[in-house]
């Protein structure tokens, strides 16, 4: 694997997620690894979990990270090729990234979707000219379309608490549900969780949603879709909650319907599902805290298998430097 | 010693304080201590000195530690109850506080008062849900009411000095004096300096402030208290500088009468005390400059001591760490 | 070498170059070096390559580096001798270098110039007030007048690169160029730029800028100055291309004159020069993208030797630490 942006750039799947079990298992089995490796952290937004577990990750492999936050240690970057640059913008992708190279083995960036131009986000327009240009693997931290580190996360702990139950005479069901929000979101995670939850292949699975909130079909290929939410939940395994925003109405916001939170009576109609969401949540808006508080929550523990999962993804690329 | 937020958690005073000086003799002797143990640093407020200070104490018992800038870094939290979160909070201390929980095996926060509501701050409302939640051990970096790292390195400077001069026929004199300031201050390191010297018992501590500047009572049981600065400083050996808000009529600013400020001439009347200050201080506010600058004060001194305390109270929890 | 704040500072300029080029070649040769000290990194400015090469520096000698924001971590230091801090200033640089003192082995600095106070910037005031109140080793991230480790990069960089040409028989003409810009800069790297090439004493330097732009004389004394960029880039080997506000009518910007940017027919009359700009770069305002993308252009490679030049400067100053 040399970068990690997509489902598709990993060659065996189920052998990553067992690398990131064996981690958990044992955090520091490999903590000589990255050593003499140097693993720069660039985030052009906000960032918690991911900042975390990927610094907790890297630590663990013996690598030595740096963290730079665009903006507050330094400045705004063009991304326009071309651009007479007598703006606000300070200095070019195209000079900023070959730096990064240089400086770093592996670059992981974070950079959210401008919700207004569709075909801008839907290249993956700033997240590629970083591949491009610093010539180094990059990890996406989150970009303008996909969240992979929190889909291998959450297909990893799906497939922990699966492999708990020891049901082995049929495959999970697995529920995506739109949830409201009072912001506009990105469709990163949803778009995301189908791709890998599809690429799986070991879940049947489902998504619901208000009208208007169809995703970006190049990530949905093959599961369930209903706007029925109760339908959607009956039998679920698994009930992932997330809001994202609508995406042929691009960016727009055209539900904010409460009987989409899921509730614990909502739950009632499942198979004694396990709840996830990526966090951050908005407590009694997405998700009552009912369910939140309530034993039905796998969310702490997804949270955590952010380490395994970012742990892996690093140990793979060092594989591939000499 | 599980958590670190007030003089009530140390076992033995005297032997944490010891355990602070061989830190400061040999700042190595623990270096893998801390081996393959993670402590994380969660600011919800700035700070310099304790930032560092913990940083540095840290790395020399060979943790790793990871900063994280509420705010700067990530986002807003809700600490309410049954919060219904449409407004600009973003993630609930009950949701954020147990993957801090899952990524570190010990905590630290920063958080102030607010000042205005007494009742909250009193209860240490935000602390105590870190404390909760996280279900790791907790150091406080100051809190709405403490600053129990300060105060633990206030004891040693004044140990250090107080030994240094082979007195023992009789205990230091110790008088903690109000000083102005133009913004309205917390009353931790008030507070929290009259805790931990009579928890201490090894002076005689007299506390001066103008009227309606009384501290809460919990903190100040044993303390001789005077409005009347020239009494409290006559024959003083250590004179601890601080300025605060009044408590009674909460977060408000009574008193700017700049006969408060210590000066040289105000100094006359102690007996050659060494005069003490936490840091940040207000040149010529709250501490004229020719205090600052000659050889009364002992306030590079007592910041430097800083380290040692966060070292030894880090090793005593580490003690505690399977 | 104590400080590193200018090439006065330097016992053996050729001596660095070569232990840079070391370093370059083998980046953990001095790996337990810096092993048990601490460099605290101060940035009262933005910057990112100066940031990240130091950091990168600093590890690979085996020292812990600390990176502290001032503003964003902290607060707004007071710098006028005997104020009475009753505005907004909170800590006067008196009281807070000395902890830096205590807190680190070594003290790099970035602080920019006001561009509005020449007396002061010409002073250093603030760089010189780190140096004598903290009282270890400082080293310049860039002060208000002069860049020193970017010169030393650039020094490093001519060197390479004209050792590979082989060319014995002459010394390498050296051009630096002023060049548009949107915003009134500081001279610092200009000034450096001229004091090293100087210093280093192995090069035909020449200065070419517009009426009004003459640089401070302090730096200049040696090189060759015209107003007629032509005549300047006629033989050139090395174009180092720049912006700086004006040094007599003290940051005034008076040309913009879109002439000045640096293209490639302006390269045709030179001996096939290499291009360098210290970063970030103003592109099509400064230098036209087709020089930027170009094999003229050194820049990457200048960039990426931050890394060895900031690694030997801290390694000279390891060998005068006990």
């Amino acid at each position: 694997m040399r970068h990690f942006t997509q489902v598709s750039d990993v060659g065996n799947l189920d052998l990553l997620i067992q690398e990131a079990l064996l981690y958990k298992a044992d955090p520091f089995r490999d903590q000589q690894k990255g050593k003499f490796k140097r693993i720069g952290m660039l985030f052009l937004n906000p960032s918690m979990r991911t900042r975390l577990s990927s610094q907790i990750a890297a630590q663990q492999l013996g690598m030595e990270s740096v963290v730079f936050n665009a903006g507050a240690d330094g400045w705004k970057l063009e991304f326009a090729d071309g651009a007479v640059m007598n703006g606000d913008t300070v200095e070019h992708i195209k000079d900023a990234a070959p730096i990064f190279g240089q400086y770093f083995d592996i670059l992981c960036v974070r950079t959210f979707p401008t919700l207004t131009n569709k075909a801008q986000d839907d290249a993956e327009f700033i997240l590629q000219q970083f591949i491009r240009y610093a010539q180094i693997p990059v990890v996406s931290l989150e970009s303008a379309t996909l969240h992979p580190l929190q889909s291998l996360t959450d297909i990893i702990t799906i497939e922990e608490i699966w492999r708990a139950k020891a049901i082995i005479n049929r495959k999970p069901r697995v529920v995506l549900t739109w949830a409201p929000h009072v912001k506009a979101l990105p469709q990163c995670v949803a778009n995301s969780f189908a791709e890998w939850v599809l690429a799986w292949g070991k879940a049947d699975f489902v998504i619901t949603h208000p009208e208007q909130y169809e995703l970006n079909t190049r990530y949905t290929q093959g599961a369930t879709i209903t706007h029925d939410q109760q339908e959607a939940l009956a039998g679920a395994d698994f009930v992932y909650v997330k809001n994202w925003s609508a995406y042929n109405d691009y960016g727009q916001v055209h539900c904010t319907d409460p009987s989409w939170m899921l509730t614990a009576a909502a739950l009632q109609q499942t198979n004694q599902a396990r709840v996830m969401h990526c966090l951050p949540v908005r407590r009694n808006v997405e998700l009552s805290d009912e369910v939140m508080d309530s034993p039905s929550s796998a969310i702490t523990q997804q949270a955590g298998n952010r380490v395994w999962a970012a742990q892996a993804v690093f140990s793979q690329i060092l594989n591939t430097l000499t």
